[in-house]
C-alpha cells in the first residue's frame, strides 16, 4: 500500500537540502545536491533497489529484471521551489517501495542530473538518452566559468557503470504543472498529451543611430520602432495560424546605444514560440520570417536572423497515457484533464529510448521556479496515487 | 577684413588638442581641454581682448565697454568630432580680431565649459546664467565618480573674478547643425528660429513575470507587449498633434528579467519629445499620459510615470535673427533657410541674460558626436562670413 505520510515525510526531508526560507537552492553538483543524492540513494537501497550513479550523476535505483522507470530530477534552479522535480523523484521511490512491499510489479527509480540547466538544460537525461555526447557536454561552462567536466568531479568515487535503458519497459514522470491551468480550474491532475516543441531565433534589426533632437521623424531609421511594428503585425498575423495552446514570446530585448536622447541604431531580440504540432511550428516560423522581412524592407532596416534553435514536440505513449487517464478518473473523478506540457522535461529526452508519459499536479497561482512555488497536500497525494495506479500498484 | 586662412589655421590648431584619428577627445577639465583653453586665451590676448577664466572654467575674451558676445564651447564629447563647439569659438575669435583690426564694433568672445555634460549638460553656461548654483553643480559626479568640485581644481590659479553679463548687448552662437537638413538640401546656412524645448519621462509598466512555455497567451500580462502596444498607438494618436519639426523617441528600454524563455514582468523605458512650442509640448504630454493609462488598464499592467524632466523652448531674438538672415542672403543667396534647433546649446542658458541668436552650418551626412563629424571648408567659411556680417564687421 502507498504510504502517504511516509511519502510526505520524505518530500519534506528532501526539501531540507539547500532549504532557504520557503524555497530551495540546490543546483546541480552543489554540495546540497550531492548530499541530497546520497540521501536519496540510501532511501532507494532501503527500498530494495540497486543504487547506481552514472558518469553524469544521474542517480538510478534499479529493480531486478525488466521494470517500469519512474522519476524526475532532484536538482533545482539557483533560486528554486521545493517541489519542481523533487516531487517526481520522491513519488517514484514511494511507488517502488510500496510495490515491493505488496509484491507488485518491478519499479525502478531515477533522479536525473542538471534538468534545470546549469550546463544547458535537461543535461543529464540528454546525455543518458544519447542526444548529447558527454564529451560535448563536458566543455559547457556555467555562469561562473566552471565547465561541466570540472563540476562532475564533485561526484567523486560514486560513479558506476552506465545504466542500460533496455531494461526499462517505459518511463512515467510526475511533475508540478508550472502553469495556471489546473489551479485556475480547481482540478487535481493533468494527464499530458504532448510535450510542446519550441523554436527560437535571435533577431537583429539595424537602423541608423542618430541625435533624438536633430533627426526629423521622416528621416529616421529607428531600430526599436522596427521591433515594435514587427511585434504588433506578428500578433495580428498569427491569429489564424495558432491554437489556444500555442505561445510566442519576445522575452529578451537589447537596444543600442540605449540612451534616451539617441535614436536606437540597433535592436537585438529573442523570438521564441512553442506548439505541440511540428507543422504548426513551421507555419509560425514562416509568418515570423515574412513579417520581419516586410517590416525591415518598409522601414529601411537591416535584418539578421540567427540560427534556428529548438526541440521537436513529443507525443506521449498512448498505452501509458491511457493508464494515467484511467487512474486519474478513479483518484480524482471529474477533476482531471488532458493537457499539453508547455515546459520541457526529462521525459522529452527519455522518449528517444522508450515509451514515456507524464502527469501534472497543480501549481498554486501557476508559480514555479520561485521560492513561493507550492501545491496543496491533497493534490500531492492525488498525484502519488495516480502514479501508483498507472504503475500497477494498488493505492 | 575677416582672414579665412587664419580662421581655418586656428580651427585646425585647436583640433590638435586631444586629436585621435579624425576625431577629438577633449572632455571638460581634461589635460587637453585645459591646454586648449590656455592656447585660446593666448589667441584672445593677441586679439586685444582681456582674458578671464571664471570659477567654472568658462573662458572669456573681453572687449572694453559694452560689446556683443560671440562664442560656443571648446570641450568635446568623450569621443567627439573636431567641429561641434570649437567652430563657434574660433569663428568668434576671428570676428573679434578682424573687427579690432578694421576699427569695427566691440566684440567679446567666450568658450563655455562642459557643454557636453561630463557633469550634467551645458554646465558652464547654466552656472554663468544663474540657472544652476555652483554649489549644486559641484556635487555632481561624472561616470568615473569624480565630482565637479574636484575636477575644477585642474583650473589652478587661472580663475579670476566673475564676468558681469550686463556688459554684453547680445550673444550669437555659430554651431554645426548636428542634423541632416542643410546637408540633404545642399544649403550652407541655417538661421535658427527657436531652440526646441524637450520633455522626458521614465515610464515603468509592470505585468506578471511567467514561464514562456506554460503561460497561455490569454493569461499573460506581458510588460513588453504593453510597451509595444503603447508605442504603436502613440505614433497613431500624435499625427494630428505634431508638426514636421516635432520629434519623439523611445531610446532606452530595459526589460526584466530579459530572458528568452520568460514572459517579461517589467519594462522601464524613456519617453522623450521635443518641440519649439511649449503648448504643443504639453499637448503631446497629455496624449502620452492618456495612451499609457489606457494601454495599462486594457492590458492589466501597473503604470508608474517618473518625474517630468525638460527645458522650455527658447525663441531667438528677432533683431539679431534679422541680422543673421540679411547676412545669410548676402553670403549664401538662396542657399540658406530658417530652422529650429533640435539640439540644446549654451544659447538656451544665455537667453536668460540677454538677446540671443544662433546660426548653423551643415553637418555632412547629419553626423555629429562622432569621429566622422565634418563640414565642407566652403561652408565653414560661409558660417564665419555670416557671423561677421551679423556682428557688424564687413567680410
Amino acid at each position: 500500500m502507498l504510504n502517504t505520510s511516509r511519502f510526505l515525510s520524505d518530500l519534506h526531508h528532501l526539501r531540507s537540502y539547500g532549504a532557504q526560507g520557503k524555497g530551495v537552492i540546490r543546483p546541480a553538483y552543489s554540495a546540497p545536491d550531492i548530499a541530497a543524492r546520497d540521501w536519496l540513494a540510501g532511501r532507494m537501497a532501503e527500498a530494495g533497489l540497486a543504487v547506481r550513479f552514472d558518469a553524469m550523476g544521474n542517480l538510478f535505483g534499479l529493480a531486478a529484471g525488466p521494470s517500469l522507470l519512474l522519476g524526475s530530477h532532484s536538482d533545482t534552479q539557483p533560486t528554486g521551489g521545493w517541489l519542481d522535480g523533487a516531487l517526481g523523484v520522491i513519488a517514484a521511490i514511494e511507488v517502488a517501495r510500496a510495490s515491493r512491499e505488496v509484491g507488485g510489479p518491478a519499479i525502478s527509480v531515477v533522479s536525473f542530473q542538471d534538468e534545470e540547466g546549469r550546463f544547458g538544460g535537461t543535461t543529464g537525461s540528454a546525455v543518458w538518452s544519447g542526444l548529447l555526447p558527454l564529451a560535448e557536454a563536458d566543455v559547457v561552462m556555467d555562469t561562473d566559468g566552471v565547465v561541466l567536466a570540472e563540476a562532475r568531479r564533485a561526484l567523486g568515487n560514486r560513479v558506476g557503470s552506465d545504466v542500460d535503458p533496455a531494461q526499462f519497459t517505459g518511463f512515467i514522470e510526475l511533475h508540478i504543472e508550472q502553469g495556471p491551468a489546473l489551479d485556475t480550474a480547481g482540478e487535481q491532475i493533468g494527464v499530458v498529451t504532448d510535450i510542446v516543441g519550441y523554436r527560437e531565433l535571435m533577431v537583429t534589426l539595424s537602423g541608423q543611430q542618430n541625435h533624438a533632437g536633430t533627426t526629423p521623424m521622416a528621416l529616421r531609421r529607428d531600430a526599436f520602432q522596427g521591433l515594435s511594428a514587427f511585434n504588433v503585425r506578428l500578433n495580428d498575423r498569427l491569429r489564424n495560424v495558432v491554437t489556444p495552446q500555442s505561445v510566442w514570446t519576445i522575452g529578451h530585448v537589447a537596444v543600442t546605444p540605449n540612451a534616451s536622447s539617441i535614436v536606437p541604431g540597433l535592436v537585438r531580440f529573442s523570438m521564441q514560440w512553442r506548439d505541440c504540432d511540428g507543422d504548426r511550428l513551421a507555419r509560425i516560423q514562416a509568418v515570423i520570417e515574412a513579417t520581419l522581412a516586410e517590416v525591415a524592407s518598409e522601414m529601411g532596416l537591416g535584418l539578421d536572423i540567427g540560427p534556428l534553435l529548438g526541440l521537436e514536440p513529443v507525443a506521449m505513449d498512448p498505452v501509458l497515457r491511457a493508464r494515467l487517464q484511467s487512474a486519474a478518473e478513479v483518484v480524482a473523478p471529474g477533476r482531471w484533464r488532458q493537457m499539453p506540457s508547455g515546459a520541457l522535461h526529462d521525459a522529452t529526452n527519455v522518449a528517444r529510448l522508450m515509451p514515456v508519459a507524464m502527469l501534472f499536479v497543480p501549481s498554486i497561482g501557476g508559480i514555479s521556479h520561485a521560492f513561493e512555488e507550492d501545491t496543496a497536500e491533497a493534490d500531492l497525494v492525488a498525484g502519488l496515487r495516480v502514479l501508483g495506479r498507472a504503475a500497477g500498484v494498488q493505492p
